[in-house]
This record gives structure tokens, C-alpha cells and sequence, in this order.
């Protein structure tokens, strides 16, 4: 007899979202007599972080996605379902789902969050945000379709709101986005049009607050902002945007939106305790006050630090978290009698990094601080091994040194053609604050 | 002085299509003087060969296009524009696209052809054709999330039909989609789910004819056969499909047309003779009857040879006509007394290859029949020689090498979600001729 003194009855763990959280504790929990079902609204783990290469035309959506279900088919005990969250019912341990409902020993809750408007969701028709494979895809052939069009346009003012990009925000992901796309414009498109000139196109960076990169030092940020303005981005900060509506202020084709994140919506449906962005106030072991079956883990929760300052919204802080609560759940014959001797999240940060173009980045490790061409480089390696799957990481690794050494991009293909602009269709157009403009 | 000889008047050539016929017109034709603009409605070419692996998750969509403006990069002889062909002024020597009017000395027509439904439209709603990427995109996330559907499918009958595919017509490309979705169940979805057994999913190859791959010689046919077969397919030849709605025979959640080609349905407002398929009866120089100055190639070209049989609607044959038409402008002082001095247009049948799964392949070239694994690289080798890119070219090689090696596909996303199969939508269903099932 195989085991005679297990008899415990199985432990069913249910994890919502497959993001660095939910998959990082997925591999990490080795429990024997555990069953997890793992539920994500797509099929694929997105590498967020190189979203901004799909939406520029340097990456092509499969090298930066592998199926949730691939990435687990060598786990037995995990169980993978596409369905979408309807709703909680804490006291009964259940889930419900669109399609399912499931019934939990252990809820780990690991859904992201989603673009932030500030409370002006009617934006987001003109701003897109950069959270889905098909927000990418979108912007980049709404980008690509614009200069199309600009070549077509003889009409002055027209033709230069074709081609005027503005980014918002001066986060990393807005830097990334408005470095990305000054490349394309003066190096990538350079010699592809013959009757307008892409290197002229505008590419513009909006900030509210003084400084781009507002979590890093600020000789960083001066170095930031100094090299996108060697791409030829204009930067401007301390400018809110106002609204973007059919103004007259910025005219402009495209407009990308990255300046806020929000937990996502669905933390409302918890009945408990939320931050301003509707994150998930958890207890110090990442626990739901009053549920300590449940957790909640990565964008979606607060976890405020030693200095008062909330755990960033990042992967290593989603990773470590997830880490943190497999240990807790692996354990807890020790901390069945009582919860509060689980031990208490901390935050180990590694520091953080932000790319900027072809060979320009800035990094902010500890109390070290770099830019230029070697950090860009730290930032190339750094990217390439947490890439999920072997084949990712070597097609990412060839197109990135493909486009390096040629100044070419291979993903500049319009798909998706319903998003066809139609010339009937309100323009969208941009009025920043006319006070700072 | 430059040139003092060089009096003549600019000649403007409107090449209309970016495919294999209107490419290869552009690249050969080296004419001083000469100014071409190449009118496309998508920005890329699209290499069409492989468009049945982005629809089977083996390639993602970049690899197998790549923008016009780029291969036209170094011919600043060349605008290309991206629009639509609206009509014609054959008479004044005019085209009028959706947002230009060009006037035109010589019109190359390579405007290439479309799934064609024998006069039943309303099929196409349940049975797409593979023409374009978004058509590969659209099946490969039906095909997916069919699987992932059946996952959750406690119904017996609805669980059956999610895990059905039919693929109706049995030329190369259904033979190819039919050979690759079998690899795609019985290896690759092998081991990632937990519910369903993805190795035990239909797949159905329809063919109105005796056998497959009809152009082949008889025994390379067989051989095809028995090569599906052994991958898991069921192959029903002599099988016409009736009518296609919610019928009874063969339930199925996925259907995928790959049963016929038209012409475009432009070549109807050029006022000249088609053929049944609406192919324009070209003269033997390839040059519209009463316009010497119009040439149709490629696809939409009913080009008779010797034999009394049409040149087949491939790649080779395009290219071969494009030559052809190039050598004929360039010449053009020579043939301007009486066209007819003009040389008739030949093919040369360079032989013909099919793929059938990893490994497996036919071919047929001259008299010689091959079959087997060393086709299969045979076929890889000329795939990728004909791939226009350096850069395709390396990450097609590398992503082959890869699923080969591992049985694994890297592209198998779900996107383009407006397309997520609604359950109140009608049951896509398939009812071949009662007579014969």
C-alpha cells in the first residue's frame, strides 16, 4: 500500500487570471492531494511588458503570448478553463463563472487590472489603452493606416493630424511607447513614402506631472526625457490632458493612452474594503480581512510597505506575491489553528527598468543608477529570460537583433480591417489644458 | 549635361494588385523613364502558400507577409498606394481607385481572385474561405476556441460538433488544412486538456471529385489519401456538399471553404469577356482584346494553353505572366507599329507540390512523382526560397524547426474577440449530399 497514512481529503485551489500572479503560483505550489483550476478570460499569458513592441511594429503577437494551457499541460493537477468572472459568493466558497461555477478550498484571486480613464471612460473610444493583444493590434494598424492615408491626403491640416501621435502619460509604458515610435517614424519608414515624409511625423509625450518616469530618480528622469528628444518626441510635462474630444488644441490621428492603471472592476463585487483605484485592501499575508482562504495578489491588490508607499503594480511584485501565498497555502496544516501566525508580505525590489529606443534605456537598482547603450542591454537580456517559452525567447531575440542591425520592423501589417477609419466618423482629436499649451 | 538624348515623354504604368503577378511585374520592369504606382488594398504581400499554417497556429501572421512599401523601398520609381479599385475609364485611360483617379499609358490588372461559392453567397457565413491573414486569424481563434467551448460542454451532441471540422474541397489547400488541423489535434493539443480528448476530434476533408488533389496524376493522389488517413482524417471524395446551414448530417462547429476560386469581381466592370470563374479571356500576349495597353495576369487571367486547359491560378504561373507583360512594355518601341508582332505569353510548368503534415508531402514535376519525408523537405526548401524577406525567411525556418522538433506551435491565440461564437447565434452545420453520406 502506496501512502497508507494520507488520508486527507483533496484541497481544490481556484486561481483567477493567468498573469505573472496566477501562473507564477500555479508552478510554484507543489502540494500533493491539491487540484487547482485556473481560469483566465483569454488563452494565452501575456508578456505585457513588450506589449508596446506589438503595438510599434516590432514584435508579432505570438512572441510575446503562449497558451495558458501549453504552458501547464506538463501539471496533471491544474485544470485550465477560458471563462469570465460573474461573481462571488464568499460564504458559500464559490465562484461564478459565466459557464461554471466552482466551489474552492482556496481562492486565489490574480486579475490584473485595466486601463484607467479617471473617470472618463467616454476617452477611451479616442485613446485607446495598451492592456490586450488586440489593443496592440489595433493601435498598430490604426498608426500604420494613418500615415497610409497621409500619403493620400492632400489637404494640409488633415495630413499633419494623420500624422501626429500623442501618448499619454510619461510612465514606462508611455516612454517606451513614444521612443518606439519616434524609431519607426525616422528610421523604419524612412524611405517607404514618396509624397509625405514620415520623419516629420509628430510624435508627442504628455505628463501631468514635472517629471517623465515619476518612480525613478530624477536625474533619470532628465536623462530620459533627453534622449527621447533626441528621437525627436516632444515631451511635455505638467500638461493635463483636459479632454480629448473634437477640440482644436493637439489635432491628432492617433492617440494612446498610458497614463493610468485600475484594478479591475471586478474587485467591487468582493464586498470589501477598496483603494481609490479599486484595489483590494488585503491583510499583511495578502489574505481578504475576514476571508483567510482568500487572497489577492499582483495589480489588483493594496499592500501598502513599510514607508506607506503601496507595493508597485509590476511582475516581480506579482511573482513575489504569488510565491508568498503558495508558501502560506503549502503550509497550512501549520497555520490551520491560527491565521495570524502566517507570516507577513515584503516586498524585495530589484529595481526597475525602463527602454527608450534603439539602444537607449535608464535603470534604477538599489542605489545604482545607469543609462545608454549597456543598460539598454541589461534591459534586452533582462526581458529575454523572463520570457515564458524557449521558442519565444529565441524568435524575440532574433527579430530584436533583426531590427537592430537592418533599422527595419517586421510586423507592419494592417489587420483587423473593421477598424478601417471612416472619414464620417467623429475625428478624434485632443485638447490638452490650454493654460500650459 | 545628363542624358541629352533622352526626349521622351514619361511613360506611367497603374499596376493594380500587390500579389506575386503585380510584385514581380514591379521588380522585373527596369525602364528609364518609366513611373509605376502600385495600388493595393491591404499594405502587404501576402505569400498565400502558407496561409493555411498562420490558420492551423503554425506561423504567426508577419512571417508570411510583408509590407509593399518595404520591398519597394529602393525603387523611388515606384509610389505604392494603398486603396481601392472603384471602376474604369478604359477609353479615357483611367482608373478610378476610392480616393485617387490615375490616368495610365499602360494598366496592369493583377488583381488575383477570391473564395468562390458556385452562387451560394450565404455560405460563406458558415464556411469562410482562406484568402486574406484576417481569414487565417478568424479560423485559427474559431478552431481554438471551439476546443476550449468543448471543454466546458457537459451536452454530449454540442460537445461532438464543437470537436468537428470540416474542411470542403480537396485541392491543395484543403489537403494541406485538412493534414495540418489533424497534426494540430493529435499532437500538439495532445496533453493540455483535461476534460476533452483533442486526439479524438473529426476532422472531415470534403471533395466533389473521385479524388483528391485533381491536377495530380492518380497515383500521387492515392498516395495523399492514404497519407491523411494515417494522420487521423476522414476523407470522403465523391461527397458534393448541398447546402450548408442548420442541417443534420455532419454537425460541426468549424467549416473552412476551401473548395473554390473565382476572379475578382472587378474583372465585371472591365466590359470585356470572362469565363465562367469571371476570368478576363486575355489575348495570347496577355493584353486585353481592343487594349493593347491593358495586360491581365496571375489569377484573374483565363490564359488558354496549348492543350486546350487554362494555366492553373499558382504562384509561378503569376510570376511567369508579370515577366512576360515586363519584357513586353520595355520593349514597347518595337511592338508600337502592330502589337501583334508581340510574343504569345508560355507557361513552364515547373511542377507541383503538396504538403500533408509533418513530414508527408507529394509532389509532381515533369514526369517524375515523388512522395514521402524527402518531399516534405523538398517542399520546406522551395517554400522558403520563395518567401520574400530575409527576415520571414529565418523566423519561418526557425519556427518549422521548432514545432517540428517538439510538437509544439507557438501561435495558438485567441484574438480578434468580437468573433467569440455567441450561443444564440445559428448553429453552423453541414449537410452534404444525403444521397452519398
Amino acid at each position: 500500500m502506496k501512502n497508507p497514512t494520507k488520508t486527507s481529503k483533496p484541497v481544490h485551489i481556484v486561481v483567477l487570471g493567468a498573469g505573472f500572479g496566477g501562473l507564477t503560483f500555479c508552478k510554484q505550489l507543489q502540494m500533493p492531494g491539491a487540484r487547482i483550476t485556473l481560469v483566465d478570460r483569454t488563452n494565452h499569458h501575456l508578456f505585457q511588458s513588450l506589449l508596446y513592441q506589438v503595438a510599434t511594429c516590432g514584435l508579432s503577437a505570438p512572441d510575446i503570448a503562449q497558451p495558458v494551457r501549453s504552458i501547464m499541460s506538463d501539471r496533471p493537477d491544474v485544470t485550465v478553463l477560458l471563462d469570465n468572472v460573474a461573481g462571488f459568493d464568499l460564504d458559500q466558497n464559490r465562484v461564478r463563472l459565466e459557464k461554471n461555477t466552482l466551489s474552492y478550498d482556496y481562492l486565489v484571486l490574480a486579475l490584473g487590472g485595466q486601463t484607467g480613464y479617471f473617470g472618463h471612460p467616454e476617452w477611451e473610444r479616442f485613446a485607446p489603452g495598451l492592456k490586450s493583444l488586440d489593443d496592440a493590434l489595433r493601435i498598430r494598424s490604426h498608426v500604420l493606416l494613418s500615415f497610409e492615408q497621409a500619403e493620400n491626403e492632400a489637404n494640409t491640416a488633415e495630413h499633419d493630424k494623420l500624422m501626429t501621435i500623442v501618448v499619454v502619460g510619461g510612465g514606462p509604458t508611455g516612454v517606451e511607447l513614444a521612443g518606439s515610435f519616434a524609431e519607426l517614424t525616422r528610421t523604419v519608414l524612412k524611405r517607404d513614402f514618396r509624397r509625405i515624409d514620415p520623419t516629420q511625423a509628430r510624435i508627442i509625450l504628455i505628463e501631468a506631472s514635472p517629471n517623465l518616469l515619476s518612480n525613478f530618480p530624477q536625474d533619470l528622469s532628465a536623462s530620459a526625457r533627453q534622449q527621447l528628444e533626441a528621437l525627436g518626441v516632444q515631451v511635455r510635462t505638467e500638461t493635463s490632458v483636459k479632454d480629448i474630444r473634437e477640440g482644436e488644441i493637439i489635432h491628432a490621428a492617433n492617440v494612446v493612452w498610458a497614463a493610468g492603471v485600475s484594478a479591475t472592476p471586478l474587485t467591487k463585487k468582493l464586498g470589501v474594503e477598496l483603494d481609490r483605484a479599486g484595489r483590494v485592501k488585503v491583510n499583511p499575508d495578502l489574505s481578504l480581512p475576514g476571508h483567510p482562504e482568500i487572497f489577492a495578489i499582483g495589480d489588483m491588490a493594496f499592500v501598502p510597505q513599510a514607508d506607506g508607499k503601496p507595493v508597485l503594480g509590476v511582475s516581480p511584485a506579482a511573482i513575489q506575491m504569488a510565491a508568498h501565498v503558495a508558501n502560506i497555502i503549502e503550509q497550512k496544516a501549520m497555520f490551520a489553528a491560527n491565521p495570524s501566525f502566517r507570516p507577513a508580505f515584503k516586498y524585495w525590489d530589484k529595481g526597475t527598468m525602463a527602454t527608450i529606443g534603439h539602444s537607449a534605456a535608464v535603470a534604477w537598482i538599489g542605489k545604482l543608477k545607469f543609462s545608454g547603450p549597456l543598460t539598454w542591454l541589461a534591459w534586452l537580456f533582462v526581458h529575454l529570460i523572463f520570457l515564458i517559452g524557449f521558442r519565444n525567447r529565441t524568435s524575440v531575440f532574433f527579430q530584436w537583433a533583426y531590427s537592430y542591425f537592418s533599422y527595419k520592423r517586421s510586423a507592419r501589417l494592417i489587420t483587423n480591417r473593421p477598424l478601417k477609419i471612416e472619414p464620417e466618423k467623429p475625428t478624434p482629436q485632443l485638447t490638452p489644458s490650454p493654460a500650459i499649451l
